[in-house]
């Protein structure tokens, strides 16, 4: 099988870039089939409890699924003609079982309750994974964000050098974000590990009495939440998980920009120090490949939201059309979002910052970019409007051979209203932070109030 | 301007069908203004009690704001020299304005803070809207479902005749999802009502000391959310609300397709009873245009929200790129989710439901869609395995001219088992419903409980 | 490593319904790094013509290349460590290799140089094999559309029984789009199978003198179009061939629509007749697979179109971020694609069709949807605007008791217009299928005359 | 009406950041109604001339449509009412007509002959004033690679400094994308402005004899290209015109991402000239408005490209679900491209690029971008793993103190193997530009030859 894989996510060139290894072996074949197995024993179970099949049954179920050997070849070729996976799968327990596995095996279940319910125990799985991997990130943000709440450094918007900042500030609004995800998530996990029980038309109507009571004895037993009512042909919670996804990687793929852009030589505030990313041509080079793979995963998972809005388009009691779509863009999701969370902590963790250059960087605009510190320090005595516009004329005229302090000493109209004192403290980036400290502070007890919210 | 208009939200021929009118008043350049006047004299007013700006100078604001004429020409015109809108509008409002208007309008603020401001304010107005629609959406779902919880139909799977449901059951399956995004609604309610207040840059550096206080007491006054910490480039709260129109334009297009479906010539069960619809060639035919519409308004809501991941592709403090994009994207969202769902309204309200035809429907499988009912009862006696093969057995040797009845009163094997009142009694739709009932109680009380709970 | 893969188009499971085999060994990772082999053989040979290395040099980095025992798992380690897998390779060749191959091996060569090749080199082997997997289709397609000129059915149109039409010509018009798609892929052909060879920056630089001529005999060489000018940043063509694949997937969707449409029990006018689709709990019941798979496919097709855009956020000489996404949307989409037309090949070859119950369906709407043919032969007669207004009244006033013959041949004004022949003509679906066979015929001239027309 | 509208395109306050005026007539309500007019004008004197109808009802029909006032609340009122607007139309025609208009006015046609026709008339309008924009944005790009053909700057890749190239080249690798649009634009153009006349169900029943000549004779009228075969279902044209925007879009986006990077103010190299983007708060700043706004506009169109598939997800002879997609996507689509190389033009003509700046920023890297050049000159001599690794160790010992020259010209290995003048003159960005003329000088070849070559 060397060399015959295609993924990215299988592929055995590429697939350590795009996965994370636990959440790989939860989105493997063999997980899957585990699962599928685990709903079978636990059906059996369940239904043995309420007299619907006798104990018996239960146990023998129970024992061929512990012990079966999956015959792959079969599985797979009946799998390519069925076109589901389930009937061949449970043909293969079946032959390998005692006469009562035979006869109460999938008692009163259908495809789709399997297909779901494991669909709905690997989202579980995934989510607390992923939920792991945003708290440590959160903590290695912390701890940054605490680490340079005073190193000041240019405030860029719109590209353009704009005011003075902390990279202590920059950080806590990642951290920000991982405290809202942490919220999102805690919020539609309830939801999204829901599991399916319904049988063919999902009335329960081939499970007989007490299928209320064996639905929500086998998601209790499942660790998974109760559907209410009728739910074979919704995917809203399904498609809410790969949506949520879709969220995260927005913060990844904003540190991921924030590194690049703050990397480029003429910049170099920050480095990845992760190692690797060497040119096979350039001696000097080393680029920021954890940066660019966190940029591609975030496409990659905004592909897959852009994609699971079209599990919704269903119809009657259900559709398997747009439902098989779950096959796909579930795991790769999951993948991309892991690797990514995995990439973006070690990025994190390894990030080399220079505060020194950060403060030189100033110097980059002349530092013009504390003219709205000055300016707010006019109107403070003369107006927004006015202070305004004298800053804006003194700059207008500016030929470049003189900085702000020069400038602003050098202007009548401001000397008039300011002292030399003031207008040194005012071109002061570090006097010209504002509510910088409380800002990360509540972002930092944001974070910790929802650390540990989920009681999984 | 007669005809001259482009878009369909704007379009004097198209407008109607793609606009609800309040959420179209709601997404109005003259809302929009207003907004933007209602942000300027309540952080004036809020700076005036907080000693910052004289109170005099709030009291300026607000008659200035109150009474001004937009110049709108002059607007447009400045507006696309300097490619946002609030430089040229704080211009008016200023020429307008009393020499303290002049001195003190705008304090502290910045561009960013009155668009993200605004636009909270006016996904406030939407989100409000919107519950209310969902609500009575709701409210007419579940008054079809309690009527229909014995209007028994074919129940299709993968498009094929199945077994046997309820209409009422499949109704209460659009409930139990209109009853999910009211949750999620109220989930994310708190979040997406988020103001900005940051000044330049995000520290709250222009607004001087009482910053965090300033900004408290702004949000409190607009009615909105005070952010956590400094979020000027996350847009992760504006992205999960087009994420989440997507989910709701998944409930109403499944309506839709299964209306369309359902009310093809050949099945005829359901039909569209509000009017207009007729062929411009075909006397005899009216076109399902309220599912078809609904169907469209889906593509362009899971359209907008494939878009919207764009608005996360942010850099530095912020980055005006992609937030342009929420200019656009948003109105156009909240205008087509809230078109579908009025017009899902009126198509639940009118639909002409034909009961007699979804029993008739039953023959066009020769009742064959029984035959699940009558393997679970070969099941309780025999075992699944066995009962599921007899009775594919039996039908894969049927020609077409017997239904379900006559062939397994004349199958020696089913005789053995089961005694003809059995036999017709498994044949029987109305025998097979399984927890019909309960399924539809479960899902109204769900709705019931989460109906009111939003406290706006 | 059983069990342990996790994407559909790798999964033991679900690779067989996801791709196409040939298509599969043409993404894969053994395929993949040949490509690079012979673009490392290659340019050595073209080099040693133009004497910029010795000709000793490509006759070793030919003979190393072509024994060369790849260590997989350094290989994969190393591109874990490195970002990239070209540096790995190259280190593993000039382990191998003699000192003129340590000296001459990648000579001017950069990582993209070997990257968007070997895309290119795959790209066209995939074109080829599509194209070939398009004509096979268009000729069963063809076969069809001829086979069933004079099988008439209802016209359906906004899902409502509309007129009579024939499948042949329904058929024919995907044949029609087939035949576009062969036009299309024979437009972009050139373009898309342009390679790369520009060295570390793309202006050739790196290869001295000759860099034209090298470039020019490299490409010649690998079968593939030379670039014109540089072109290192540009994804314009990568992404054309993700779009033309969207497109295509828009006709396999349509075909199974229809299918899965037609075949609704209660039309019943096709059918799926390859087999599988077996549910696992109802005997009687087998599900349109092919269809459904390839309507799951065509989302996925569309998906990574939706996605392939992000390739062109480009910036610098090339930007590493948003081009490692063409290593996942181009397999999978290529994977996808070829699946899907290998799936719809089958379909058409099975497909049932069932001509009598065509015709049988006229009934359905009480032959109602011949009310155009009348209405346009009384509009012959009286014009448009009241041959339509008669028709509309008659149909309203219809209790559904008569069908359209005795409505029409009661009607005093249309017994004035016309002879009680030609309202029974007017009521034969045969009787008004307009330009049924010329569209027919111009189609399949169309197809015919571009079936032949690439040379690759 | 003022400050009612809603939609970005015709927001008083954003429609011109939005749209270019030619663009937006063409997709106006007024325009629309005129194509419409236009139909129904030029198919009743082609019916004429085939002695369909009678040459007065031509001549009426004619006069009518040229002199009518269209009443616009009750055209409005009525398709809110019908959901298409032709039938309203078509009545209000017939109103204002002689009973000849009554008579033969819209003979044979359908709503989607109108409909679909209309689009193409407009698509034709929107490729030719987009090819337009195209070559005046080419010719643009021309001029400048040519003046800056040996303007040397830094190369970056992957974000880093890399190695030396011209400003002149990377314009010119905008220019050849430009050309490739060109073809690519003349190549759709046939199929993209194709008609749309099939009557009811498309096989021209409801035309009577005459059916392929009468069509074939409308689109000659019209200039469109006559279709071929039965094309109701089809959307594949349409759909690639979006996708070819999206695709021009990414060029756009390419140019504006240069910009936006190289105009940072750490880096300096070009900044926006036209004015306009001054911040409301900070006097010093000019924000890069040209770029971002081309930045938002491309994410507009790959969302519309993404959306506009869902234009093929048809049944059954048409579908009205999805193809009324096709009123929003493509006058979006237009108007956003059109607005966008209308920015682009003014954003090539006004940019200010400072030479100077681009040759010092080789400091930011101490020059150590040259090492790949020092290391060619040394793999001449002794091969190109050595070199390299003889660069690799030399950069990776240096402390920062040294540039490339001092480090070069003090290493005892490269003494061995260069001069100093071989030192030197490897380390001057301008003797390593490899193949830079030709590399421009093609592609403005390649963009004069496609320049002209439309015949419309």
């Amino acid at each position: 099988m060397r060399g015959s894989l295609s993924s990215v996510f299988d592929s055995e060139l590429y697939s350590s870039l795009f996965t994370q290894p636990e959440m790989k072996q939860i989105w493997s074949d063999e997980n899957l089939i585990n699962c599928w197995l685990t709903f079978e024993t636990t059906i059996a179970r369940v239904q043995a409890e309420l007299n619907i099949i006798p104990t018996q049954a239960a146990d023998d179920i129970a024992a061929t699924c512990r012990t079966l050997k999956i015959d792959w070849p079969r599985l797979a070729a009946d799998t390519r003609s069925v076109g589901m996976a389930i009937k061949p799968l449970v043909d293969q327990i079946t032959d390998a079982g005692t006469p009562l596995v035979k006869k109460y095996l999938h008692w009163g279940c259908t495809t789709q309750d399997l297909l779901d319910t494991a669909l709905a125990m690997r989202v579980k799985q995934s989510l607390l994974l992923l939920r792991g991997q945003l708290v440590t990130l959160g903590e290695n943000l912390r701890t940054m964000a605490l680490a340079h709440k005073a190193t000041v450094m240019v405030a860029r918007t719109n590209s353009m050098d704009a005011s003075a900042t902390t990279w202590g500030l920059q950080v806590s609004s990642y951290l920000g974000e991982v405290a809202r995800h942490l919220q999102r998530l805690d919020s539609l996990y309830p939801t999204a590990i829901t599991g399916m029980f319904g049988g063919a038309v999902g009335n329960l109507s081939s499970v007989g009495m007490h299928g209320m009571e064996t639905r929500r004895n086998l998601m209790d037993a499942l660790g998974l939440s109760t559907p209410v009512g009728m739910m074979n042909a919704s995917q809203d919670n399904v498609v809410q998980v790969v949506q949520f996804f879709a969220l995260v990687h927005g913060t990844l793929c904003r540190m991921a920009n924030d590194v690049e852009n703050m990397g480029r030589a003429s910049i170099a505030e920050v480095r990845e120090g992760e190692g690797g990313g060497g040119s096979s041509t350039m001696p000097h080079k080393t680029n920021p490949r954890a940066s660019n793979m966190i940029q591609t995963l975030s496409r990659m998972g905004w592909m897959y939201a852009s994609g699971s809005a079209n599990l919704l388009d269903q119809q009657d009691v259900r559709a398997a059309s747009m439902r098989v779509l779950n096959w796909t863009v579930l795991p790769e999701a999951a993948l991309a979002l892991s690797a990514s969370l995995d990439r973006a902590c070690r990025l994190v963790t390894h990030l080399v910052v220079d505060k020194q250059r950060m403060r030189d960087n100033f110097s980059a605009s002349k530092n013009f970019i504390m003219s709205e510190s000055v300016s707010m320090r006019l109107a403070d005595k003369i107006g927004r409007d006015e202070g305004y516009h004298i800053m804006k004329a003194l700059l207008k005229d500016a030929d470049g051979s003189k900085d702000l302090q020069q400038l602003a000493l050098g202007c009548e109209r401001i000397r008039e209203t300011l002292t030399e004192e003031e207008i040194l403290a005012a071109c002061d980036p570090s006097s010209y932070l504002g509510c910088n400290d409380a800002l990360i502070d509540e972002t930092v007890a944001f974070f910790d109030s929802v650390e540990k919210t989920l009681k999984a």
